[in-house]
């Protein structure tokens, strides 16, 4: 096909330019003396990025999934009862992994389209007087539903019923995008990955632990090799790592940090809102449809789940956008498979990509029968963001 | 800037990702053994793409700017006498070209907005009894205007008045975009360059010479060596190039080629021609707005020139497109300047890609005071390509 890739799934995200000229470097021995150079201060910015100063941030040549598994692994003992929400594919999973991980799961189902409940966790974990619970888990950002979810009102909910319990964070498509703050809000555990708001290739996931965390994982005898999280510590911290790194990743991410540091955490969660919220405005007000999410408080600012009108199937409108516009949507998962299509408006990013995304979803839809008004997602978008100039 | 950038202007065109791909190798030696193998199909398919088979096609390390000089110099002498029509900055800046070489250049000042004029050619070469018009110029695409030019018209007014003189097209933003034909046009001399059609970065001025252009070498005594086009022929019949050329563009230019041969030259063509229309649909219908070319026959598949209202500057629009959107529109040059800015639409190009330099356009002339309505652009351009799908 001709002409760009579109890209607008919730992650993978874009990649910027400058950190694929990065990652296009020479391969080199992840033993040579340049490494600690550049694996130290990688560290040292992850920490910044997920705002912690007192714990330790690790990463794994591997997905996010794998640092939800190094999370559980580092930090529990097999048969330890764990506390969930489940509210998409992805809360789901995590649930889903400490069950086949011999955990017990306690998992608590909301509607798809909210997310984390306060009220549902004070319910569970008031009942736990004898603090068996050992982890409380929370997706962040529910990337299969576009719902974001209120971290520090879990927290207070551990902290109101003093309950000891680890919190654990699935920051996947959050962390480097809207607001997540490790110290400030008490998180022991927070998993994130490369491909998201960090604007790199897949391929690395990253975790964050904190001194409570850390604590755990010395009474923790679960059989941990490949992601034990003590061993990754003690590695990174002479500067290289206990099994073969993609150097050429890192190389990359220094660049992405660098990108995401010199923009400013917080202009980029603004960037992110500001961008999301012309998104939205595409969706409600141009093309008069619905979210995924049910109400502004769980409307998130890394992905928009657009529910197709009653009837229709998204499915095609997917396929449409990517067969015939080179346009990547994200497609329904499970509950909301057919039911809603997706735009990833997260990372390197900027309004005219995602007029793209709005004009290729418009067109899309009008091939398959779902009736909007052509050109009043763009519309609506850019009057948000001609009313709402960035760095305003 | 966060985001990709949207790169309309009408060339450099954006380099597809295998291209670039291509380029970014290794540097090589140029007088390794595989240089043939590179360079001899190069020449082959550039043949295809100009459609020439009897004539030679060559390369230079330059611009389309150096080809013209090469064309010019290879096969005329000091003191010649060209003919040539002026319509736009470039047509001018040809003839200048002519006049700073030592050729006596006629120039047939054409209002800017039309084209080349079949009439003011017949007037001028039937004056010429005595055969002193020696070579026949005409800028096929209009770069600065968006004005396409009948080259077989011209033909055929040398050809009714039995005229000898070489015809010499300029088809640097036409060649490998839309309709050009240099056997069946009986053109002599075309000239193009490696950042527009042909999807590279520049670096590259392409020259398709034919017999006749061949023969008229022989007679000539200008002064040349860099652009020496026998010596060029001569060499690259070897498979090698009589000074360094840069062998990373030819890997890329192998990739290109293969891209536009696999999707063969008419539709291309044909997808040129789409693009273009649904663009035109978005400035005529959307906007309101008037084209630099002021009549159809006009109208050219790679770049639309949009006319700012009277009294608005098209300055401060291209300013705040790039400042505020990450968008590249072309300027208006020279007579134009400040009255028109440019969409570029050649090249490795898709609809939504076309879409973000719509919208941009949209948001950076309502920025500026230039009311059009918001989604306009991409209402009529969405609605031509649905009704016109590509492949119908």
């Amino acid at each position: 096909m001709s002409g760009n890739h579109h890209l607008y799934v919730p992650g993978p995200s874009n990649v910027p330019a400058a950190v694929q000229q990065a990652i296009h470097c020479p391969m080199e021995d992840h033993r040579n003396p340049t490494i600690p150079g550049l694996i130290t201060p990688l560290i040292e910015d992850l920490k910044k990025i997920v705002l912690t100063e007192k714990g330790k941030v690790v990463f794994f040549p591997s997905s996010g999934t794998g640092c939800w598994e190094a999370a559980l692994q580092s930090t529990l003992n097999i048969g330890d009862t764990v506390l969930g929400a489940s509210f998409g594919q992805f809360s789901m999973l995590w649930l889903d992994m400490c069950t086949r991980l011999q955990f017990k799961a306690i998992t608590m189902d909301e509607e798809w389209g909210t997310g984390a409940n306060p009220e549902s966790y004070h319910r569970e974990l008031s009942k736990d007087k004898d603090h068996k619970i050992k982890a409380v888990l929370v997706c962040q950002n529910e990337t299969a539903t576009g719902v974001r979810s209120d971290v520090l009102a879990i927290r207070k909910v551990l902290d109101d019923l003093n309950h000891p319990a680890l919190l654990m964070v699935d920051g996947v498509s959050s962390v480097g995008s809207y607001e997540f703050r490790m110290d400030d809000w008490g998180v022991d555990c927070v998993v994130s990955g490369s491909q998201k708001g960090l604007m790199l290739p897949a391929g690395l996931g990253i975790l964050g632990v904190s001194p409570k965390a850390l604590e755990a994982m010395k009474s923790s005898t679960y059989p941990t090799c490949y992601f034990d999280v003590q061993d990754m510590i003690a590695k990174l911290e002479t500067g290289f790592t206990p099994y073969t790194p993609p150097v050429n990743l890192l190389r990359g991410m220094r660049v992405a940090l660098d990108m995401l540091l010199e923009e400013g955490l917080e202009n980029v969660w603004k960037r992110h809102h500001r961008l999301a919220e012309g998104t939205r405005r595409a969706i409600l007000d141009g093309w008069g449809m619905q979210l995924c999410a049910k109400e502004e408080k769980w409307y998130s600012d890394t992905v928009s789940a657009i529910v197709v009108p009653e009837g229709e199937d998204a499915v095609p409108v997917i396929s449409t956008a990517f067969n015939t516009y080179n346009l990547a949507l994200g497609a329904g998962l499970a509950k909301v498979a057919g039911k809603v299509f997706r735009i990833g408006h997260l990372g390197d990013l900027n309004e005219l990509m995602l007029c793209s995304a709005i004009a290729g979803s418009e067109m899309a839809m009008m091939s398959n029968g779902i009736k909007v008004e052509l050109g009043s997602g763009i519309a609506a978008a850019s009057k948000y963001w001609l009313d709402n100039p960035s760095g305003a």
